[in-house]
């Protein structure tokens, strides 16, 4: 067993993006968590598509493209063409959440579905079957450098105790306020993938913190860690 | 009389937007046009203001944000906190256009109205007095790389001579398709600020193009040019 | 215990329509399965108010119009004018769906809700005592001809576990990918009005093809049925 | 100099559109006059793209969509597929008249731009140049069988004076109250293609009404006609 | 010739309107201005159809109710049912102006119509005709006690000489900043009724404010006037 | 253990608002239940922060202000700052609810969820342990007047068991069609803060009526109230 660091570039110098990104791919992440915001779904615009395009020929990470924006299935092409590896949609984004995922699963690319800090996981239970990741925001979507919301620990765990129990397979993502000091429970609760803006690109060694987030996180794993 | 020349960022390379905002400023760029998309009221999504704030250190052009954006007014601001000169909305995405005008100058920087292709230059009738700039459209707005609407030159033209009859003291910008086979054509219409995107960034020297764009739309000011 | 059919007009021939909806009548369908799009809550237009109208005096068949459009509150009325024996509303379409199934109610009519694949059941818990019909949705509504979604089947069996326990009177109606191959299965999981649109109408004989559903669906209901 | 029918569904048999459809071509109308309503642009739900195909085969007469629709550029080819020959839009309905009348001639067919009744005409001036037809409302759009609006006739005229002076070449059609009693005023004022909806179709002999109605607008190009 | 006084709801005190409504009535104001406010069309919630309906026994004065909200259609019936006997909507709230203005008319009222500051009276051509009353916003609409915008003065002028020049009806409504001090150079301009707010309600004497203001008003009339 | 009367301006007279809640406070009410609607999210538009500024210095009560309003974010600062002391919010107004709970305590006032007639109360699981007062709504918001919804003392019920089993202490409050008549029976199912609209302010003695409703309600809470 084991966990994936994402960096979310939400943090990130977006003057010279892909130096960034090749800091934490350097530092073994795996995914690069890409914060898709419209100034509609939340209260912020960030990037689109050509940034995944410009930065899709620096690095090799799985791109994760976190889509918080309305009518998803307008983009998810154009984010797949972009160079998208898994395409993320926010259960509250969508009335027809199924054709949604499915849109992207037909496009060849992995689906993950998200859900706010408000919304019960019990709402994704007729999709959990046909996704590969959920995630669950411990943040209000739309700003890094929030602070992680504890109840988020018991819905990542009430979520991997059902996934569990029905053998389902896809990973969970946390996204929101995760950093060294709390990144072991977040783990220990269920969590597969852990987003980390802030607590990765405001430090002096990017690369470094990857690593040492990372080997925090996975305390959560071992009998180790103490809560 | 002279011409002042605004480079559009939606062409640069996302990867490395502080190096390509330098090349466009060492080429004497006056304006840096920067064009946020909410994938609303345009079909793309684009940049919003980290991008604008994390380029804002590496220069000191006059940043020029375009916002084709739904419910300016939200996000004004914002993007002026994140280090905006100049903000320019459209006439189509507001409907108290004098109101987001004031908005504009009241937070103490220089605004414009742009208009689209299709969108008469007499609807904006009762705002000239107040902008410092108007920003005709010769392309329909959401992409780059699109061909300049030869109906534009007349909608320039109609415009500066209205501007010249009532001692009006906006610029005249166009945005959409310019390059060096055509620059000069807008120039002599009445345009003062001219955006290029694709003519600029998909070139192998960017600061030379910057300077070779600006040569030839000068000939549209003498009488050296033949239309 | 029985079953009753309702030919989806989605998929019939809509330059005799009237011809059409005699066919199935005589071929024994009670329901015609009249559906209603907006282009807005789905990504098709198909009728509204006036087809149902002048399809009124050709037939006794229970009009059964599943609107699938936002504000339905705002054409429900229309529709009852025009000719509707039964109204149903998507839950995903109105935030007071407690009030839109009163409206129908109080014109005289039957009340249905529907939910489309991804919605949980259990959302309904608090107007179930108050409708005369569930349309559990086994394609994501929009277009004729998909395939169904095997995850209907236990959301159709949890609904009907549900209504006996609570001694519930609704009608359990699926819609999408019926056909003979399923439609036993379907009846198996709880189903009581099974509608078909391509099954039907896109074959040589309409009549008779309402004949052959209608017993292959029966098999569900005994224990002759084998899954 | 001549003048083309161009009946409206909007009033016909939808229990037999085929036949209806059939009547009107025997009758020498060029046109079909297609009303499609989404119930959010237009109060109103008519039909949509599966209703033009179903009718194609049936006909070789100009089929002339009118969309009432909002998010016109989202349908636009779906129309084209299903075998509009012409499609018109509203001016109303899109802040990117350019780009949705670009996009419709874009696959071939012929493009049209329609004003509701408080419009006034000038608002197309940069599109009249692309179009190849102008409709005219004399009613508001949204149902049949209403009264002609006089002021209609003001702006038919104001637009075919233009339209002269400019030299450009797209057709003036009218809809909207249109029958025997006013449908020279209309042509005489400048219109070239004439709607009629329950003029036609509430009639006994809907071919001969198509003549009829001919034969009385003609009378509007020569100078027989006393207004 | 003179003017009428039409006080503004929006400034007066909340806590006893019938009060302050019997006030501005002593004082001889003809219209009561009601402003309504939905905080969509305009960024402010004010009141509604049961305000009116409870001040409508405690006075004779014209009810004018001035609807700064979206989908006016909606809410016209309501609020002439609750006693207004003129009702203004926006040329900005909706795309069927001709509609809407028909509809006020058809229920038996005066129908008004108003346009933004930045709205060229030109929109309004083709309705004129049908209208009892323009109003002309001087402000911003949304929230009193705000500056009279001086363009306002120019839109005024052009629209009473059109009104002459082709022989229509309309009184010119103004509102917005309107006082002592500016109130003849407006009514010098072609207005004929006047709104004010805070000019009327934010001091000691309501009564004799309105009184003050008519006279200082009627100035504008005569050839006293010095601008 | 106690009960708190709310009730509610929307059946008060709207001509003397200040006297009428006088008299309430009189009675002793403990709560003033100011409704406020946009026309958006209920057909109805009631109220917004200039009647709540105005009524607050007339009174110590409780300022309990119910948005019944779309994007309630928008103007909850507003409502705060005209005097609110608890702000409740729709959970099916908004999609980032834990956001929109966040910026009302961070505001300094109590905040308050309410969910409509149809809506389960297990939407608010993750929301629960953050507000101080859930409101059941037990009449579709929009109207005063209506009559109290069974199904809701169910719910009320249900969820006064999870608040005790969770050790949570927010309040519930119930909406809608309360009266003398079923009043004991809400408070029995849980209720804690009854609001009454028309009950109250459609009596006689106003104040007696608060007196009367309180004492009759707190039978709900002794073993004499017989169901």
């Amino acid at each position: 067993m084991t966990i994936k660091i994402a960096p979310s570039i939400l943090s990130a110098d977006f003057a010279r993006l892909g130096q960034q990104v090749a800091l934490v791919e350097k530092g073994g992440a795996e995914y690069l968590h890409i914060d898709v915001m419209d100034g509609h779904f939340v209260p912020n615009i960030t990037i689109g598509p050509l940034v995944v395009s410009a930065l899709r020929p620096h690095s090799k990470m799985i791109f994760d493209v976190h889509l918080m924006i309305e009518s998803p299935d307008q983009y998810i092409p154009e984010f797949i063409n972009a160079g998208a590896d898994l395409v993320t949609v926010h259960q509250e984004a969508t009335k027809h959440l199924h054709r949604t995922i499915s849109l992207i699963k037909e496009k060849g690319v992995k689906a993950g579905v998200s859900i706010n800090p408000a919304t019960p996981w019990q709402t994704l239970e007729y999709v959990l079957p046909m996704v590969d990741l959920v995630l669950i925001m411990s943040v209000n979507p739309g700003f890094g450098g929030q602070k992680f919301i504890p109840s988020a620990l018991k819905k990542i765990s009430a979520l991997a105790h059902y996934k569990k129990e029905h053998e389902l397979n896809f990973e969970i993502q946390v996204d929101g306020g995760i950093n060294r000091s709390n990144i072991a429970q977040v783990v220990q609760a269920g969590a597969d993938v852990l987003v980390a803006g802030s607590a990765i690109f405001n430090t002096e060694d990017i690369e470094q913190e990857v690593i040492a987030l990372r080997k925090q996180g996975e305390l959560g794993l071992s009998g180790d860690f103490v809560n």
